[in-house]
């Protein structure tokens, strides 16, 4: 896809009548009206998005994109660059965080290298490096438009192929030293958010890395975005460009990619909500395949869940990213699902339907 | 037990050491300090309650204390009292929602009648019927105090038998038409808090049953507590007995019978965490043996969650009952346990340990 392309990509709105037809039969199930709250809404969008009144979300994957920062130069992290390589080949066997997590969930994962900075990529981890990490933004642009647009098609692809291999809802993971940062900017560059304001501590940064990192992301801002927020298609993709990642582009891509494959997808942490708005800036409309999980420490993850008009319903404070907060998820929508799907209907009782008074 | 034991009862803390050697633990598996947020102190709360730095909450219990409540004669609720034996034969076929919800999860329902307004009790359900429903407090109290007792101890020898068999931990929830005015009345009481602020309409209440439930409460807080705070033991227990029902009572032992049995117990809603503070007045440090599950739709919950200092992580507007919203954290659970007791260790990777600034 050319970033013409992309800037004409129109997304299909997913199906209102098979939305309110969802309002209609979880009203049959016998439990007070909306007794599941948000989890009923919920379970309606991803039948409406899906095109189904019975959705299909029992083959899940997490895709985590993995990519190296230049910006780390800069001193905004605790630890090294080495570490995208480490985590990543822990991911690779399963051995990372996320993948103990569910080792007794049925889940794939699928862990993506598409800019560690190191001449290969970790065993189990899939090789689309577009280059070796990103540059210092504050010495030139993140990355060059072809670049971008390469980590954009790769997360695009990635949806095509599970979608093709029967995946009915997604996840989204990143791993990348320094990816805080440029999810920050990249906020700051779309939303007009101060990074005073916005800019969190990441894995564990002290006061003065704290104090480096707000500046270093201002400084961004001024060179690339002279302090204007980002308004048009293009100039997201610019943000994004320059100031963002390679794990972030290819996350923005993943996101397109579920909107285009009609394919629900859940956003984790800062940085995927980062790559998740960003998305939606690039090719409007991609917002209605999302869906939040958590609200974790990262105190910008509020201003994206406005932006994207998104409700997450894990408030959990973590910060570990990998997908850890997206796959806490999926167990919750399998008991709402289930009852859905499976719920006892008033009719088969002898119990009068509750009286729904306020629609 | 009777009430003078109850009012001498002390509960064991929890193993301050065994939270302190869980804090270590974590820190030692290789992600970000505190990735697992809120999860990782909730963990080492578990084993600290467990008294094992490995807790095993391998077996999981749902017990449902269901009754009937004789203020539903005011109009309190949209339905009738009928519902409340109808929905609990459906709970002994695991055909009401939590169990259709847990169809697929490891999870053992245990429901007791502890005052159905019927003669039997549903297939299914546990016969511990104290009486055919309470009084309607507005005539007079709800029950007597042997019958509040009999349901009290009823829960509490509900845990007593789920430990002998083996089970790490177990979710509340309950069945009584009109039980959210009891609710709602006791920790009225308890707190002090202003019926018309913090009474919601239950499953379902129009404007003019809410002003009509809020009346209710107001008067039955006139007749038993003349408008003063319940502020000893046997105070509590008064205000559970004149102004809650028996599937309440019955919970509040559930909660006192897991702290003695130092067992953790998951609170659902309104009413199991009216119950659960209710407890804890009656037998202080009951709270250390509770976890918050997820904040409803009833705003009174936010109170009761302030007194017991407790942190619900699902957020999701539910208002169903019967643990729906307790067993959602079951399987959250789990994936951090799993992570906890088997995450690959900084020691076995290349990774430096993150530094830990903050304790």
């Amino acid at each position: 896809m050319t970033s013409d392309d992309l800037f004409s990509l129109k997304i299909q709105a997913p199906d209102e009548e098979i939305l309110r037809l969802s309002r209609e039969r979880w009203d049959l199930v016998a439990k007070p009206v909306d007794g599941l709250g948000y989890f009923e809404g919920l379970i309606g969008r991803i039948a409406a998005m899906q095109g189904k009144l019975c959705p299909d979300i029992e083959k899940k994957a997490l895709i985590i994109m993995c990519a190296d920062n230049g910006i780390v130069n800069e001193g905004v992290s605790q630890c090294g660059q080495e570490v995208t390589y480490d985590v990543a080949s822990l991911m690779g066997r399963k051995k990372s965080s996320v993948g103990v997590m569910t080792g007794n969930y049925p889940l794939d994962i699928f862990t993506y290298d598409v800019g560690i900075n190191s001449d290969t990529s970790p065993e189990g981890v899939i090789n689309r490096k577009v280059r070796k990490g990103t540059a210092d933004f504050l010495k030139e642009p993140a990355m060059s438009r072809d670049e971008c647009l390469e980590a954009v098609n790769t997360g695009i692809g990635a949806v095509r192929d599970l979608r093709e291999r029967g995946f009915g809802i997604l996840a989204t993971g990143e791993m990348g030293i320094g990816n805080t940062t440029t999810a920050t900017a990249l906020l700051c560059a779309m939303t007009g958010a101060l990074p005073g304001k916005v800019t969190g501590r990441g894995a564990g940064l002290k006061d003065d890395g704290l104090i480096r990192k707000i500046r270093v992301i201002e400084q961004g801002l001024k060179l690339y975005t002279g302090g204007r927020k980002a308004s048009s298609r293009n100039e997201a993709f610019e943000a994004l460009r320059c100031l963002g990642g390679l794990d972030i582009a290819a996350l923005a891509g993943v996101y397109i990619g579920a909107a285009v494959y009609r394919i629900p997808v859940v956003i984790d942490g800062l940085i995927s909500a980062s790559a998740a708005l960003c998305a939606e800036r690039m090719v409007p409309g991609c917002r209605d395949y999302m869906i939040a999980s958590h609200l974790g420490k990262e105190g910008a993850m509020s201003l994206v869940f406005e932006e994207l008009e998104l409700k997450p319903v894990i408030h959990a404070d973590l910060s570990l990213g990998e997908g850890t907060g997206a796959v806490l998820l999926f167990p919750l929508l399998d008991m709402a699902l289930e009852l859905y799907l499976r719920g006892t209907s008033f009719s088969d009782t002898p119990i009068d339907r509750y009286e729904r008074f306020d629609r």
